[in-house]
């Protein structure tokens, strides 16, 4: 992909998000986009590529926020950004046109990232394409694999939806939705957890929840990895409540 | 080894195509660098390093073929690109006369490729030495310690000779080698698999072959890892015969 | 991380040297970052983040070396580099200070790298702070949590401070501390190795020590991983003596 990108944008400064996320669910890969785009300077073009259809009859969309673009494969991935951003406008890429208009010859059926996604990432980015180029602009796009979390009787209830490299258990509860709890007690499993500040605020192997560096519940464990303490993974139910 | 090309050459564009490769068999490498390095910019400088022989009498090798040049330990790695290239010009790498010419003082008798490697690779990389100043044109290297596919009896056998980060088994069984079978079958350990077209068109959880975005054959469980589900590895006979 | 580097240094050239550390023990990041970063550009910035401490009360610290720059947490981890120079000047950084001054708004209690040591970096490595600007100078930092080698009775008894991609077992004993060794023994566990030269010179699956290319004790297995073998990791006793 790098070399494809290079080839059409000879100076594009390429960063590595991530590779370390579920490869089949674009759920987590859609979570860590969302939480982290916007760190990122403006006029970056992010290519995120989870895509166990490839190949198949599933569209490739393209999004456009204020100071960002987005190029994915319609499934999910790129929903939560939609669904934050009011400003968020869509294009559905039409794939054989786009591989004619851009020279993308003979892409394979297994590897689009490679020869379809890189091509046209190295285009949108170096100016040369915009949004209306790919294709038509689209109200909707395919719905995240995972629901919302779900308010309900003092409740929350959500997902874990990644795991990162220390092992913490990130769920997809933003921290406004348990705002209102003045005393919420973290359930997961057997486990009941009241909310601390930073990790150091446990003891060395005790297990914590707090509301993480990017404003979601996540359940860790001091010096150690809650994944393999507590043998859960992605798609772990997880419930915030008043104590 | 970053370091190393940055302080002789400081615009330098560094890529990681890859570090999940065998680490002790350089066939690995050499499948992935013949299969991926025409699609980097023209004037890349490739440097693949797999080198169980560092520090012995092991020597090194330089390559060019049309737009791109290639260093590597002169081990096999090297030898599928100089296969496939008629025009591929090979340079043997006279080690003490480079280590005085360029100023690699005390390079390690461990580690290559930042004391050699990455310097020599800065200064050609940078115009400044071309592979004779490297040390003579020589008509032979290493050969591949993988044997090409053999066909006999309306047979291809070949072997696994890569496992990428969604566990596919990759063979070195090129496509042109089966395109004369009008009903393909990929025999691998107990299994018969009929080849199809992408990921998507088997069943979750179902073992498939295909010709993959590399050109060659190869062995996929949809949504799932063919490497954990067959428990095979690297090396692994692999045969596509006529149904 | 990276993109809030590049947000203020948008020519920033990152380089990840590894993210393979222990990631709650700060000796062995401490380890690779002495032994490797001699080898980056002179005006090379380093971010070394190994955290557990992030959030609470634990310090930050910057150091200048000839050509270097350093920040790191005040664990420890930049003591190896403090006690190899003497010409390293040390800074303690005022945290709430700096969090004004540069305008980090609202850092996290959990990912000072993204909030903090980030965009401090890129303003030191751009030239628009200097390590007056983040606080004062101190002598003093954290030492590191491993202790350094011992001499005693003809023996040097270190340990294992690193473990590399091949398993490799890497020690904090210096080849200097055993030049007065004619014939030096390295003792791991129950086993007794001579020292070699390099991995090719012991047989397949052979243990072997030697003097590795950052200048320290190692145990190895040639073409596998000492680390599996032996079972061991990082904190694991290692003693060299005359045989």
């Amino acid at each position: 992909m790098k070399g494809r990108i290079l080839v059409r944008l000879p100076n594009a400064n390429i960063i590595d998000v991530t590779h370390d996320v579920s490869v089949y669910w674009p759920a987590e890969a859609g979570f860590w986009l969302k939480r982290a785009y916007h760190y990122f300077p403006a006029g970056t073009l992010h290519l995120a590529i989870v895509d166990p259809g490839v190949g198949t009859s599933r569209g490739i969309v393209a999004v456009k926020v204020p100071g960002h673009t987005f190029l994915a494969p319609d499934n999910g991935l790129l929903a939560p950004i939609v669904a934050s951003q009011p400003a968020a406008v869509i294009h559905r890429v039409e794939i054989d046109a786009v591989i004619q208009k851009f020279g993308l010859s003979h892409p394979s059926a297994t590897f689009h990232g490679r020869d379809i996604f890189a091509p046209l990432g190295a285009e949108i980015a170096s100016g040369r394409a915009t949004l209306a180029d790919l294709g038509p602009q689209v109200r909707d796009i395919v719905p995240s694999p995972v629901a919302d979390p779900v308010e309900s009787g003092g409740h929350v209830t959500g997902v874990i939806i990644a795991i990162d490299h220390f092992g913490n258990l990130i769920s997809n509860i933003d921290e406004r939705l348990i705002r209102s709890l003045s005393n919420p007690v973290v359930q997961i499993g057997e486990h009941r957890l009241r909310l601390r500040r930073t990790y150091g605020d446990a003891a060395v192997g005790e297990l914590l929840a707090l509301v993480n560096s990017f404003g979601v519940v996540e359940i860790a464990q001091t010096q150690g990895s809650a994944a393999a303490a507590l043998r859960m993974s992605r798609g772990q139910s997880i419930r915030v409540s008043q104590s």
